[in-house]
């Protein structure tokens, strides 16, 4: 396979093939922009299928789908009202917008982490001018990536469109909790769009404004961080770039845990997870690497956090991240929204613990409060004994709030038994960057041939847009109308077909070739009668190998093919 | 099944259940916003999956999936900006926004038809004060249903929400054209979010502000509006609304047709596969039907248009609607965008027809341009004769505009043969709103008795989220790891699958009929030993029967009735 693919080339195919159309061309289209063709429409489902594979099929996780434009306070909590954003520049002259430390990193390793006033210094330093007209730059200010918007009528409510699809799943918490009868682990999945507005979009697929994620978030017990079928994998070799060393080192799961280079189990369980999906999508494992986040690189609150990187034309390229978040996203949204977010553990058996108590004064209560003391005094014990310290509580009974001080209760410290505790899970998050494994499928799968002038995608037959051409040896003689018929019925099963009738059987071959198709099929005049009536030739793309098999078996054997059939042995 | 439904009661069970969820309830909520739960983004994606196998699969149309962010021009262009919008009032006292129309319901047949200035002058006249706080109601206004943010930095390029997804396929009708390599019919579908900035929501899932659409675009020959497959269905009944008598009536699709209550042959179909779609799903025959579009209620550029309407407990409902949309959309777009978005149609022979020419005066065109005379030339011929016709025109060469006015050209009527005619293809549009047949299809087949306290949902067993319930007997005795092994056999086979180990199995069951499971599988004693080792009694959710199967058999039994197997036969 070629590794040197121009994705200007590797583009142009998807335009003209109905992969991907820049969006809304018609109107001078805008930048980091794409629609789905077609093709791209049906690679990118079965890509989505995949993965629901083995999240819900295998570890049986639980899939959500919940709303794209969300009110203020959900990235309020989350912190993206605040702190998602670029830093951007605009030139005085041409008004022109740009991301500030995208003009400055000829002269800096890691330009994004300079500050405003830093980068301001900075083009003054560098004499670093607008690259469109030359002007002076202004100065650098911050520019939230998020596109706002009201909901309803007026601006009362502010709304935004979700820059992650995982906030969704944080705030159902307890409906999900719930759900899951209240037990640990608690994995849900959750596939759609999320949004982005980019100053300055560049780099086709890979940088995009409304773009598709496949975001996966298990809730985990913080003290228990293994996995329940890690010892199935923990043999398996993967490509680490440790961030102690920054150089990859190839090693089995299990050494990656017990030396301390990924942080625990479940986490190195779903780093390999991740490395075998994107195996199963086609991703070429000589051009996959796990990154580990550098210190000044990982969020303050993640435990750890690895990259899954492949080679691309751009170079390494992020598409899919693999975290322990810890609690911190439950926090933010428990102390947000005022709700308990937290997962209660049973301890094996009750332990015997001494706690604090708020205790009701009774001798004092039923004389103040007659008929209302016994209500009262229940709802004084009910109080939590750390507010109770303060010397005053206000209780409801009936309705109406009660303000008592410490007069009418006291904080006592008891010894009981417990049953349990209330612990924040942790959340391990595989969150996959879809449109970008899309076209890192693509452009691995890529193969032009110069001096043939032929393209070939390499698409492993499971994501195929399209798993079986079919073709009339000529348009003529019933063979079309036998050809048409076979279409028919394997598409009405469910195998994507195509019919195509025009041009020679080599143009056909090599129009099917160019989109991935892995099987095509050609009903000839033996198919019509002879020794070989009723039969057809299958044709393996990437062996280019044909056979003649009983038309009535061709939906059966191309299934048996794309399960991992061998072609030999059809 | 029970038709009264309390929607309540209903909605309460999904809560409860996982089904739905109203958004960010953590944070006090927002109105019109729903989550898909586990249950119901299972239920959710099983029919669409239907609806594509319908259109994808039988049909062989394409999917797309375009952006949902769009630009100002795409909805200029669509009419929205424009006219999507409803009537608004606030309140002068308390500030609160109402929908105008919704104020003198009472006193109108079509509120929504009225004015500005009638809904003014209704308030006066009915005494119409606001309903939260009885202040007086502020004058009249629009508020247009989009909701708006910006694309990129600033506020230079403004964008929208989607209101429908037909759009993006629209857009794309020049990708899509050369898609289908220029040939008419051509089919496209598309599903995903569509956004309705609704004034103040009602009726739970019924009006959404985000919500899911699953379109279908079908670009045909204005002149040929049959359908290959027509005669396949052309005796089967419906139930039409006709708009003459307003009364609903059953004919057969080619009545319809033929008696011009259908306007053609190609919409009728689609009416039909309306049917077998909405059948496929679940939905009661008996409480659904078509009812075509009042003159007043038709867009003016639509030839005909039906509504698929279900009775539920809210009353009739739309839930899709079918129009043939002629060729408003692609006239628009065209016009809107400068760009042709036709189809060349051949005439089986070349024809001769009398058509304008532009003819260029060489003559005078040498003396005066010289060198350039030719260039002019060929760009004079190539203008529209109608443009022409007014006296002047302006070509461009080698990038230099120059106008002529008809000093160096004519428009002469020649004869010459013809091989085709360009013409804007008919839209035909199947147009599903996807949350309300899901909540129609929860509503159809919920079924409480009261007496017994017992909820069963009647789901088709091919969109029931669940499609088995594994039950151990007792938690023990190695009855749970044999439930547990054959559980997870069935869920990685793609059949989604529930263990259940907990109460009794009378309240295991009634907890899979509440969600519309089809079939439970127990594991007890007689499975691991004597006689009946290795088989598993499995049930039937609606007649309540049960038999007893070898356990290797249950996927390949549970498909087979998936697929309509008689469980006596099994």
């Amino acid at each position: 396979m070629s590794k040197d693919v121009d994705p200007a080339d590797l583009m142009a195919l998807c335009k003209r093939r109905g992969f991907i159309w820049p969006s809304f061309e018609v109107y001078g289209g805008v930048a980091g922009m794409y629609d789905y063709g077609p093709l791209g429409c049906a690679l990118k489902n079965n890509i989505v299928e995949v993965w629901r594979s083995i999240y819900k099929g295998r570890e049986g996780f639980v899939e959500i789908d919940s709303e794209t434009v969300n009110p203020r306070e959900v990235f309020k909590a989350s912190g993206h009202v605040d702190e998602f954003a670029d830093k951007i520049t605009y030139c005085t002259k041409c008004q022109t917008p740009f991301r500030a430390d995208h003009l400055v990193k000829e002269f800096y390793e890691n330009p994004d982490i300079l500050s405003l006033k830093e980068l301001d210094e900075a083009f003054v330093k560098h004499g670093v001018k607008c690259p469109e007209c030359g002007g002076d730059l202004g100065p650098v200010d911050e520019f939230n990536l998020m596109f706002k918007t009201n909901i309803g009528p007026g601006s009362n409510r502010i709304g935004y469109l979700r820059p992650e699809t995982a906030q969704g799943i944080f705030v159902n918490y307890n409906n999900l909790y719930r759900y899951n009868r209240e037990k640990l682990p608690l994995g849900v999945i959750q596939t759609g769009r999320s949004y982005r507005n980019e100053i300055a979009p560049r780099q086709g697929m890979i940088r995009m404004r409304e773009f598709n994620q496949m975001e996966v978030e298990l809730f985990v017990d913080p003290e228990d961080k293994g996995w329940v079928r890690y010892d199935a994998i923990k043999d398996e070799k993967i490509t680490l770039v440790p961030n102690t060393t920054e150089q990859p080192v190839e090693m089995t799961i299990d050494e990656a845990v017990t030396k301390g280079i990924i942080a625990n189990k479940v986490l190195a369980y779903f780093v390999n997870t991740t490395k075998q999906l994107l195996l199963r999508l086609g991703i070429d494992p000589a051009r996959l690497r796990f990154r580990q986040h550098l210190d000044d690189e990982m969020a303050h609150y993640a435990a750890d956090c690895w990259d899954a990187e492949v080679l691309l034309s751009y170079g390494w390229m992020e598409i899919t991240g693999i975290a322990d978040r810890g609690c911190w996203d439950l926090t933010r949204h428990a102390q947000f929204s005022g709700t308990d977010m937290s997962h209660f553990k049973k301890f094996d058996e009750p332990v015997e613990m001494e706690v604090d108590k708020v205790k009701a004064k009774h001798k004092l209560l039923g004389p103040k409060f007659k008929a209302k003391a016994k209500d009262i005094a229940v709802a004084i014990e009910a109080k939590d004994p750390e507010e109770a310290k303060s010397g005053k509580i206000v209780i409801s009974v009936d309705g109406e709030d009660i303000e008592l001080t410490d007069e009418f209760y006291e904080v006592v410290r008891v010894t009981e038994k417990v049953s349990g505790k209330r612990v924040v899970p942790h959340v391990i998050e595989p969150s996959h960057g879809l449109d970008r494994i899309f076209y890192s499928v693509l452009e691995q799968s890529y193969d032009y041939d110069e001096k043939e002038e032929y393209t070939v995608l390499h698409l492993k037959p499971e994501v195929a847009p399209i798993k079986v051409g079919v073709f009339p040896l000529m348009e003529k003689d019933g063979l079309d109308a036998f050809a048409m018929s076979l279409y028919e019925k394997l598409q009405a099963s469910g195998l994507a077909s195509v019919y195509d009738g025009s041009g020679t059987i080599g143009k056909r071959y090599a129009r099917m070739d160019e989109v991935g198709t892995p099987y095509c099929v050609t009903v000839d005049y033996e198919t019509l009668e002879g020794d070989l009536k009723d039969t057809v030739t299958i044709r393996d793309r990437d062996s280019k190998q044909q056979k003649r098999v009983p038309v009535d078996k061709v939906g059966e054997i191309i299934r048996n093919l794309m399960s991992g059939a061998d072609f030999d042995k059809i």
